[in-house]
């Protein structure tokens, strides 16, 4: 049934039998969550062997005491493990604790209040402070934004990485933009991957932007493709470095979803007078990081080709999962007119359109039915989806047998709420 | 010799025979470094077995999955091994990272730009804030409030503790005080404990004080006697909880100094109200702490009795290191007029007062001579000793041949500036 073309009879009895679906379905006490980007217990599986790793080892290459103080900014096979995740060179790169997050929110917060080129720089010196996000995107990007009191404006993600267009226009027009999100691999929710022209026009920004801007690029997914063919990410620091616009830039990425979430290890890139910035703030707050958990990471993983090779571990358990939240969406909604979403090649989650209006009815539906989504809206800044359409689908931590289990009552809240929707 | 008594003769002869010895100390090619309280590698061998110790079993007691995201506040069973260092129930700790300079970094940054009560009640939007500072104090404590813009005003320690006189004092005359940091047990690096009195006045600050004032109780060094009949410290926890004050303080510790310096954990104990302030402010950067290295520290001390055993391990390497410094200070300048210091009885340091004037000359000519001290007016705000006269000697990480020649060299430095002092 094409949603757009039913007559108002077949409608009424497609809703009727719907909503017996729907009871049953309610009715059956299930308890399903798809609403966390989280790895399965079998992907951390793969990374047990860490503790123990080091074999009561724990000097560095270089004969660093790892257990002791110091190092503020990582070991340097940490350095040159991770640089070319981030397709930067491992002088240009900073590992942390044990979160890409918190490295985010610190870097915002250096440039809110402390400056990243001595304290008059700071962007809350000079009024009002905006960052451009696009969307849909993460919510904890919008959060650190809410928390240090900078204003969001939104632009469309396309399939090849946000509508630079818009962001161009934005910045021509508004000089109090100082910052920008992005996710540029496997974005979350959507799973676009910036396309080559979208990196180099990303390195072009500080051409236009306020002084201080800095684009804030969440390399999350780099190496997370469910296939060996998914689209690649041109590097974003060669391409600065064609322009000399390196210092505009930080990018960030970390293990949590490579190794163990909770204990990984978190890394930056930057310029080198952006990371005398950070390394002089940080100092502040840190002696170091966990260098002893740096190493385990070294040892564990071997090197860039090691952490490939462990990356396909996570891909064939990803792989049947995504497959199941898109063979149901094909099979129940394909050619419906009821709901469009994205059909990832990495990444973590599917990101799904209703039709205008229904993203929040879909959810609660799902809800009460037992099935736990990401709350309508959390995909863009304060909450608040303005079409109230998009609803982003986790399948990474349940098993194949529960995401099919939700997705049967997932496409049925569709259906639902879409024929309601037409009824009403 | 008695410096003050002796005559200009005694001294010129003095003065040369100094000389003569310094001048082959300074030929001796020695490079010897008494800064940092850091432990010795003999120290961190102690606690080798924390790699691996899980042996495969990656749950909580709880059944939680340790390797996967969340659980901001820290695992249950960190907090209950914890609790009683900083002598609160466990329901009032919080475990963090590796840093309990970050978890003091963050508690100052939440309190300066994001309240503990609402955003109304952050202390800089009201005017001027400034903290009491003991002096000699903790040098990273002074930097945070330089780099948070909070101006330091100093009391003196005693031997007891900070001049609490002083401190009522200047709370009674100056409502822009919202802070105060005191190390109260073997401060860093006098050495002094609070005590009882001390304490029952730390926790009636609040009564004192301007709206939101914040004690910082760095206990770095709870359980770090050096002997058992050292002296304890009263529950600074129990003393506001009889006066309705206990969200007046924030407690800090960590294992730093118990397992590894750079890859332990980190705590901070903090009234309800509190907690969920920092908790709120702490889940913008962070999804949770590695709860994995939490566990690794449960396993491998056990409980707190473990940790107490474990403890006297780090005082069999400690005593004799403090030995080697005071013996040659007594030995060398006991009753002579030329300097005091501290005779602690746990902690990291032992702090030495030259004659007025003389830190900067003493650091120097030790210096000339390879030997490290810690710069002269590190341990007061803005790095001004006012009366240039403390200077912080660490024994901890050199070995004790090291030390007694650190201190050959610290005392002929010590003699040929009060001499030369005199004869000016």
């Amino acid at each position: 049934m094409r949603i757009d073309e039913a007559s108002r009879d077949t409608l009424i009895s497609r809703e009727r039998e719907l909503a017996a679906r729907y009871a049953a379905l309610a009715g059956a006490g299930l308890a399903l969550d798809v609403t966390r980007g989280k790895p399965s217990a079998a992907q951390l599986d793969l990374s047990d062997g860490l503790d123990g790793v080091l074999g009561g080892n724990y000097r560095g290459e270089d004969g660093t005491d790892l257990r002791n103080y110091g190092g503020l900014d990582g070991l340097p096979e940490a350095k040159r493990l991770f640089a070319p995740v981030l397709q930067v060179p491992a002088s240009n790169v900073l590992v942390g604790g044990n979160s890409s997050l918190t490295l985010m929110w610190q870097c915002a917060l250096y440039g809110m209040q402390f400056g990243f080129a001595g304290p008059e720089s700071a962007w809350s010196r000079h009024g009002k402070v905006r960052f451009i996000c696009p969307v849909p995107g993460y919510d904890r990007h919008f959060s650190i934004c809410e928390h240090l009191g900078i204003e969001m404006l939104t632009v469309p993600m396309t399939p090849t990485g946000p509508d630079m267009d818009a962001v161009e226009a934005l910045l021509a027009s508004d000089p109090s933009i100082r910052g920008m999100w992005v996710v540029p691999r496997f974005s979350n929710p959507t799973g676009a991957v910036c396309d080559e022209q979208t990196v180099a026009r990303c390195a072009a920004l500080a051409r236009r932007a306020a002084p201080g801007f800095r684009l804030f690029w969440d390399d999350a997914y780099a190496v997370h493709a469910l296939a060996a063919d998914a689209p690649r990410l041109a590097s974003l620091h060669e391409a600065c470095v064609r322009l000399g616009t390196e210092d505009s830039v930080l990018l960030f990425g970390s293990t949590s979803k490579i190794t163990h979430a909770g204990a990984g290890v978190a890394f930056l890139a930057a310029s080198e007078p952006n990371l005398r910035a950070i390394r002089h703030h940080m100092g502040f707050a840190s002696i170091g990081p966990d260098k002893v958990n740096q190493r385990r990471h070294v040892a564990f993983l071997g090197g860039f080709d090691g952490l490939l090779a462990h990356m396909e571990g996570h891909a064939a358990l990803l792989r049947p999962r995504f497959a199941a939240v898109l063979d149901t969406l094909e099979r129940e909604l394909g050619g419906s007119g009821m709901g469009s979403w994205s059909r990832p090649r990495g990444g973590y989650f599917v990101s799904f359109d209703t039709r205008p209006g229904l993203a929040r009815e879909v959810v609660r539906l799902a809800a009460e039915a037992g099935v736990k989504l990401t709350p309508a809206g959390a995909t863009f800044p304060y909450g608040k989806d303005p079409e109230d359409r998009n609803i982003r689908i986790a399948p990474s931590f349940p098993t194949v047998a529960e995401i099919e289990r939700a997705m049967d009552v997932f496409v049925v809240c569709v259906q639902l709420a879409s024929v309601r929707q037409r009824l009403a």
